[in-house]
């Protein structure tokens, strides 16, 4: 039995064929689906009405809409946090990302603020009314981070860390899972398994590039898994380009392609100054390049809303 | 020296460094370049221009306009072509694709009508205004195939046969060239740099998905390599959504998508009844389904044309 | 500066060029070395000696030599666990296989026997004169199992766990490091250097095999990765063909070829009855095709050790 | 109906069930098998027997054998060949590989020395008492190289060029199919299926390294690739390690470990002086690593031969 802060489902799993007759008529069950794939709870074969996450203050996530996150990849100081805070209000941005926590492949590269960062923050954040999505990396993160994160990201490093998930599936904020470095679509959803099996149904999903052998761009954006992801779950999907591509002039035409492609919502990398960033320069778009790329992804969501 | 159809090129290549002014005063020399890429002629470091493919009758295909090329996977009879060749007609599609040569993993699978069916379809076209694509599998065919088509297309399994390659520098028609099954977007220009230095400057290039290990979809399709490409290249690139994805249902998000990255045309499958084609039933869309997807895709590149 | 249980190491970074002099006259100093890879202490360019892991009572594991380690995917029950330890004793193999807690891709298969089943295990193992390996899935569970293991098993989808690798750099006990399921030679090397800067010395690498396009398999062993290990690093290199291929009928070839291509150790699963087995039992050899295998492969060694 | 050199063959393929019992009375019918893959004579279900291919001289090419062939990447000159022969002499090798015609990426790229160069070639190695193996890239090469050649190679990027396939059915000289570059195991026995189906039972297939996303080197060697493929056909399974890893310093440890993964023979590259080579250097064996190597196989094959 699964209780989730929304309602209460009771999973049956099993390899023999069942009558669903014999539990329909049982006292307290109101309706009975059978989902034949390893994924049941975040499934769209049951729940056709789209998942909406609603934020506080009127900034919702749903699926069918389209919202866009923005920001650094790196929280470095009080200034940039602020700049970024003032480009994001400019557009009419209500949520911004950034790392505290930076996963790296070498132990020796920049790891981030930590704690004290994301509290800084959260603080200058809350006082301009934007919201604010932050990686978590590990299970004693999770209480620490919690009074001053509004979404907890997964990264695709950490896409199958299923003690983690657990864990996220008892907390009552929303969490953005990462789509893992070479995860398939099948196991982004299992993902998103643990966790609204744990308790918590409020889920996005991300696209950020898979890993194959072509190496002219840093990862292969996979638009392919979004229109796929948009049939199969529920769940709100995102795309971020920044990663997806890695260069810098081709964020915009696939944060383009993406909402074409279905996704219902943009993450993506903007600092004042790219070139100075700690990490992700090379795929960070500067406020100008940023401001032109949110006109554009917004007439383009009305173009698909139209259609 | 290469010497194309529109113009005189002298390659020079080498490890040695060199000083351009040596050359620059001879006597005929026009322009200079440095290309220290592997392609030199299909850069877009010497041409800025976009490249221009006109067909005759009205019918161009450039680099930066949009053009749609339609028709079944595979060429099966008379009323097929006739159906078609209508469907297009009626949404003002000028450019019929379909498959007389089919190369199958298989020696028993059906491999195609062969030159009848090519002369058939082609007179057809030809009486009703319509341009044909159709894919050329060996250097014999070239010949036999000159009368009756408009485009030489070289598929995914032959982007390296460079034999094919060398002779289709020769031949005075158009040629578009699919990137390889998991071929990267170096060896695709390099590919295309064969049929250049050939001698024939009339090349489109063809993104239709790569191979990785998501098994969902058909193939990945990489819309990352169509705004690569649109960077390196003066060469038209056309989405192919039908392989790139090869799933019915997904082919129109895939197809808008890969407008807004940058596409200068898409080729897709179509039949009247796609449960009944001989071949890519399963990613081929049916007359309403196309017309639907034609008026939206042209929608989406008018919007791409106001940024 | 980085103190491990065996030496201190002064690590400089960054991007500028260095005067190794200057600091070679400083007291203390014994031994300086430029590693211009990102990872720096396991790498073979400064440390020319084998690392030898003792695990005392005359087992050891070093680069160079040979060693077994067989055993169930899971550990199920303490008549499996005396079974699987009868047959390791009859063929002198010291390290058993095990795993209590399992990553699994669904929230609903089984996931292990966890803490109960690790004590118990152990004791058994330690009556027999048996080390144990097994897999610690997060940091919590680090000081949980120390306990009542002697080899840390970090599995293929925690090898960019940084916080876990972190914690394991804390610990007095050897660290088996699997490969990714997409990672590159670099990022191993790079999560080796986690826990050897951590402080760890005692680390083992393991090739598990990667993910591809190829679907007969259920990923694809890269011997080619354990080649150039044997050449980057002076840590062991173990194979586990097991995983690698995934067919129970081909992993004794695999483990054969490994050993030529220069594996330190290999690790297989066996049990009494692979197909009651609660997971990879498709992959598992019952005893008989595991004796037959343990012997062919010193026969294996024996030959590579006489080249 | 297929008439190869050995035998009569009827095909029937269908999605139908059928009774073989129907045809198995009908008069000259010996013997009938249903084998369920999209490859029907290649299959090791219906010939349980080893495919042999003899050369004539003594010199055979077997399942269950093994075989070397060895030599440069491009032929270069008459002294160049003769050297390399004498290098084979002294080794005990019968069979040399070299290419006259040269699949590459660029057009501006050495493409080999042709027709010429194989008349030479083949005349001082059949004086010589060698057999040769090379490349044909195209199907007006097959009846020009027919005099002078003993093996004809399909490489990797034409193992799907059909046409070519067809027409190496109707020779009666041996082919060996190299692997795509991201071929399946199953295409490429499906390849294979093409040339027997048309008449050409004298067939190897090699091993010779996929594409993945690991850049540390050329390819990644699928030494699983080969333990099925000895499963699944009767036909010789060669090993390519001088493609299939790409760096001289780790052709040896991968040729031995192909041997223990059942390989029926080795093809690799050798030269007298690789870094003057005109291609592939890096990956070329000088002559006494290759000596080195040669002794080292012959007793890896012992030792599995002695199992």
């Amino acid at each position: 039995t699964v209780i989730t802060q929304k309602g209460e489902y009771l999973i049956g799993t099993g390899k023999k064929d069942f009558d669903i007759r014999e539990i329909g008529h049982m006292e307290g069950i109101s309706d009975i689906h059978i989902v034949s794939d390893d994924y049941k709870l975040v499934s769209k074969k049951w729940k056709v009405k789209p998942t909406i996450i609603d934020l506080g203050d009127g900034v919702v996530i749903e699926e069918g809409g389209f919202q866009i996150m923005a920001g650094p990849c790196s929280i470095e100081s009080e200034d940039q946090i602020r700049k970024v805070i003032g480009h994001l209000k400019e557009n009419g941005i209500s949520i911004m990302r950034g790392g505290v926590y930076k996963p790296r492949s070498s132990p020796y590269s920049f790891r981030g603020l930590g704690i004290e960062g994301l509290q800084l923050w959260y603080q200058l954040a809350k006082e301009a009314g934007i919201k604010i999505i932050t990686e978590v990396m590990q299970v004693s993160q999770i209480a620490e981070m919690y009074p001053y994160t509004d979404i907890y990201q997964v990264g695709a490093r950490n896409t199958q860390n299923f003690n983690l998930l657990d864990e996220l599936g008892k907390v009552d904020k929303p969490v953005m899972i990462k789509r893992g470095i070479s995860g398939t679509i099948d196991e982004l959803l299992s993902s998103a398994e643990y966790v609204f099996s744990g308790g918590n149904e409020r889920l996005l999903l991300c696209e950020r590039g898979i890993r194959t052998y072509e190496s002219a761009t840093r990862n292969t954006m996979d638009l392919n898994a979004i229109a796929v992801l948009k049939e199969k779950t529920h769940l709100p999907v995102i795309s971020d380009p920044s990663h997806g591509i890695g260069i810098r002039d081709f964020v915009e035409p696939i944060a383009l392609a993406s909402i074409m492609a279905g996704a219902d919502g943009v993450i993506f990398e903007t600092h004042e100054k790219p070139e100075e960033a700690y990490s992700d320069g090379q795929q960070t778009l500067n406020f100008e390049e940023s401001t032109k790329m949110i006109n554009r992804m917004r007439k383009t969501f009305e173009l698909r809303e139209s259609f």
